[in-house]
């Protein structure tokens, strides 16, 4: 069991590792010896978890999607809005989420491992589905088209972002955004009691790290 | 003159070629023998135009803020919403214009280079200012985050909607994406006569040809 939670420990720092090599450097630039200096492991342990740079980005891009502190709520609308906010919190703070976006934009390695996007857009969709069963949603609203619609518009929003000399926090940004797009997707009385604010997903971190401790 | 129009034709085919080479290559595996060999023309012309390749993208990337074929309307934000749309319609057929997205998203050329994306969002913020000006915006609305957050919408919509394995059609996500978000922005008398329809970009493409033949 400890050789267990080891194996599983070193495999994650790997990751890391090669996630915010992929990040600085882009994929074809990043190399295994960069990756292995990152990690400061050797490079018997790298193959035995990894046989190659190409894996390594698979495996980037498996621990990419992520509802982590997304928790059960009266409103389905408000586990979509969460789960957005929360993305937008960890992202400038963890190089696995940031580079996984990396490799769906870089047309290189996207044409090799794809994207996860369609994931996310399924996730939505469940939930956006869920929420309009439950007469959350207007009746016009199709979840599969709103779904794709926002996590587009969720990553350009980030993408944008990062791009400027001051960048604006993007957990802002992406709140604005909810608040531009939800007034015409959901029924009044739900919309007055969803929690779009930016301090939302700091919140709902530190309660959770709180009930972890 | 003659001598003059044939240098500007000679200088659009260069970047023509430039931002073909730069879409389905990327930046870093561009090269210059590609860009001449699609160009077809001599290195000596080449030379006499661009002196690089990083002088090439400078000039993909300045040819690709466009307003044209955008025309006076009786609404600033039909303007705006034009602007949009008629990019969307154009991006799949204008190498130019999807090859400055590419060097915008590719982390390396971006730091090179910059983004045109601040440039977009000013013209967004100057039309989004007269048009609240004029009343046709919700007393809300800012129009420079307004600006900024479409710019990076429809960026993120545009990249999600092309990796996709059956590509939804980019002009009527876009009009999707404004009929999502137009509702909590725009004054009722005002939204009712917008066109938000996706066939809206066909037609002044259409209307403009015919004008200019």
């Amino acid at each position: 069991m400890a050789r267990q939670q080891r194996a599983i420990r070193t495999r994650r720092i790997f990751l890391q590792a090669a996630a915010e090599v992929f990040d600085e450097h882009g994929y074809d630039a990043a190399t295994i010896a960069a990756i292995l200096d990152r990690a400061g492991l050797t490079r018997g342990s790298l193959y035995f978890h990894f046989t190659s740079k190409e894996e390594l980005a698979r495996g980037v891009l498996q621990e990419a999607v992520t509802s982590d502190g997304v928790t059960p709520q009266t409103f389905k609308l408000q586990e979509w809005v969460d789960m957005a906010l929360l993305l937008a919190y960890r992202l400038p703070r963890e190089p696995l989420l940031s580079a996984s976006i990396r490799l769906s934009v870089d047309p290189r390695a996207r044409g090799l491992f794809g994207t996860r996007w369609p994931d996310w857009i399924v996730i939505g969709t469940e939930l956006l589905t869920e929420a309009k069963e439950r007469g959350e949603l207007l009746p016009h609203v199709d979840p599969e088209a709103t779904s794709r619609l926002v996590v587009g518009a969720w990553t350009g929003v980030q993408l944008v972002t990062e791009s400027m000399a001051e960048p604006p926090d993007l957990v802002a940004e992406i709140s604005a955004l909810f608040e531009l797009i939800l007034p015409n997707a959901v029924v009044p009385g739900v919309l007055a009691r969803l929690d779009t604010s930016p301090h939302r997903a700091a919140r709902i971190m530190e309660q959770q790290a709180v009930a972890a401790s």
